[in-house]
């Protein structure tokens, strides 16, 4: 019965990478440039070749966002082929966003592999970003070739786009909660919905769309999107503390040795009294987190109960993602589907 | 006489700035934003405010692509207000590259005024400038409400978009070019054409596109616009080299202090003997290039005829400029006003 469970947990559910080999195909076409430099960077940030532009197919991302594109595409009926450009457009600005984060927080590894920037230089993988932004943006006008209607096709290309905004106001707003310790969970939870949930809600939003969803069908896969959003998230910041390093490839502790911002650490100084919220303000305000901060910390957040409210807080999002799908109709199994995706994001380990 | 000339040399002519207040109308109504801090980032940028926000308008580029595609839409018959969101959204994309680029080459001063992240640091700068791109593409489509239709609309956001992935072609390019000294003149002005000519050309294409111009029209002013940012681009070099400190800012052999790739580097090194070459490599291999080595530079560059050289380059992409605008009818006085802005940018100061 255990290992029944065990490898329940760790199934990967069907929605994820189902297309993952025309998503790749997609996202190929999608990047060709003229500058063969500058696509062979591309090409590596994609995990789609090496470093010297052999197609070595290498550590890759979840594929989280193309996924959810096409799983609601076919959801609302449509054929996954008529949300290909969509799915691969978001997946583009989704790892835009992270050649520029790398950038911004000076990362020199991602997925196990260098960074773009540690390996063609800062100017380099900066403009190799917005390069790849562009290609999104070029790549999603290939809707009106799969049977998506002109006005949908300009709809898709504004969302993808004010969704990305949204994205950026959140990165913005997350540097400025750096170094402080007044943010409230509320606070937090708004900074993540712009700067994580924005591109999740409009990969099933542009799904649905691209799938022919009527406009309730759409209304509701987006609020759902928008929910997952956050369950994803609260797990990514339960696994940046509590995160085995075998499965995540960083240690236990990372997000505290980084001092970055994240939901435990945000739940556990609103929920702390003075001497409690002295000891983790005086860990972050040290040069170096050792492992003696990090066991001490991580009992501290034990004691608050803070795992146990990312639980609570995560089992609440990912309730109203199902619930938004009540009262829609979509294809059998469909539902049943969506629910593992969810029970996964809820407990994946990395 | 002398002072007439040196009179004309320096008006202003007619198309740069005529409609700069809709202009800045337009761009203040692009950058609306939820979070103030951003908002006065981007602001501040364009010069619209002061680095508190305050409404002080303060140094401005030249507003020339606005200007251009202005110019265009009103040369093929249309009014200028049809054409304002496209001139908007060329110069956010034209804003939105020098914030990039002032991080990439760590500059902390632009107009005689501090760099986005010499303030605000290197990760908000990035996003902002990020966020000044998505405005930009967003804007665009307030063309549908300026009487254009939806498919212009749709090929004028797609032609912005493919304009600006020449321009991070051509910026990656120039980095490539960086520190070698075997670039050929017509490699580095096929890199011109790509980093500083693209948005140039497109500022006219989709002002015409935006005016309604017949299709023969639109591809005159087109390749006009390719050419006029040849141009514009050879003066700069020009200034770069030899302009005065007191209207432009920089020192003489700026460009040579800052050991960048330049025209008239580019071209001596073509032009140069096995000596003169050494003398050229030696002072680029220097860590520190000081003022005897500016004066001695700029002497063999004089011998080897190099501003002989980019005047007559100049010429003949001006000539080309006009030359693309005969056989087509613009409305009166079009033609004319070109001459002068083509004849200002051949002999600007700054």
């Amino acid at each position: 019965m255990e290992e029944v469970e065990h490898h329940f947990e760790y199934k990967t559910p069907s929605i994820l990478g189902k297309h993952q080999k025309e998503v790749d195909h997609s996202l190929s076409a999608a990047i060709s440039l003229n500058n063969p430099d500058m696509h062979t960077m591309l090409q590596y940030h994609l995990g789609l070749g090496d470093e010297h532009g052999s197609h070595t197919v290498s550590n890759q991302g979840k594929g989280l966002r193309s996924s959810l594109c096409i799983f609601a595409c076919e959801a609302v009926g449509g054929m996954p082929n008529q949300a290909l450009p969509a799915a691969a457009a978001i997946e583009l600005v989704h790892n835009f966003t992270l050649i520029h984060d790398d950038i911004q927080d000076g990362d020199i590894e991602r997925r196990h592999r260098q960074t773009l920037w540690a390996i063609w230089g800062m100017p380099q993988a900066l403009q190799a970003g917005n390069a790849m932004r562009s290609l999104a943006d070029l790549y999603i006008q290939q809707l009106s070739h799969h049977q998506v209607a002109p006005d949908v096709v300009a709809l898709c290309s504004n969302l993808l786009t004010s969704a990305y905004l949204e994205t950026v106001e959140g990165q913005y707003l997350d540097l400025d909660f750096e170094g402080r310790t007044d943010i409230s969970t509320s606070n937090y939870l708004d900074m993540i919905s712009r700067k994580t949930g924005a591109l999740i809600r409009c990969s099933m939003q542009l799904g649905s769309l691209t799938g022919n969803g009527d406009s309730k069908t759409v209304q509701a896969l987006t609020k759902c999107g928008q929910y997952l959003g956050a369950v994803f998230q609260i797990r990514d910041d339960y696994l940046g503390m509590w995160g085995d390093e075998e499965e995540t490839g960083k240690a236990v502790g990372n997000d505290l040795r980084r001092k970055k911002n994240s939901l435990p650490l945000v739940y556990a100084l609103e929920q702390a009294g003075s001497i409690e919220k002295k000891q983790l303000q005086y860990i972050y305000a040290k040069e170096q987190v050792g492992d003696a901060d990090v066991t001490s910390t991580l009992a501290l957040l034990v004691n608050l109960g803070t795992p146990e409210y990312l639980e609570r807080l995560a089992h609440y999002h990912a309730a109203h993602a199902l619930e938004a799908l009540d009262g829609i109709e979509l294809v059998p199994g469909a539902k049943q589907e969506f629910k593992e995706l969810v029970e996964f994001l809820m407990t994946r380990q990395r």
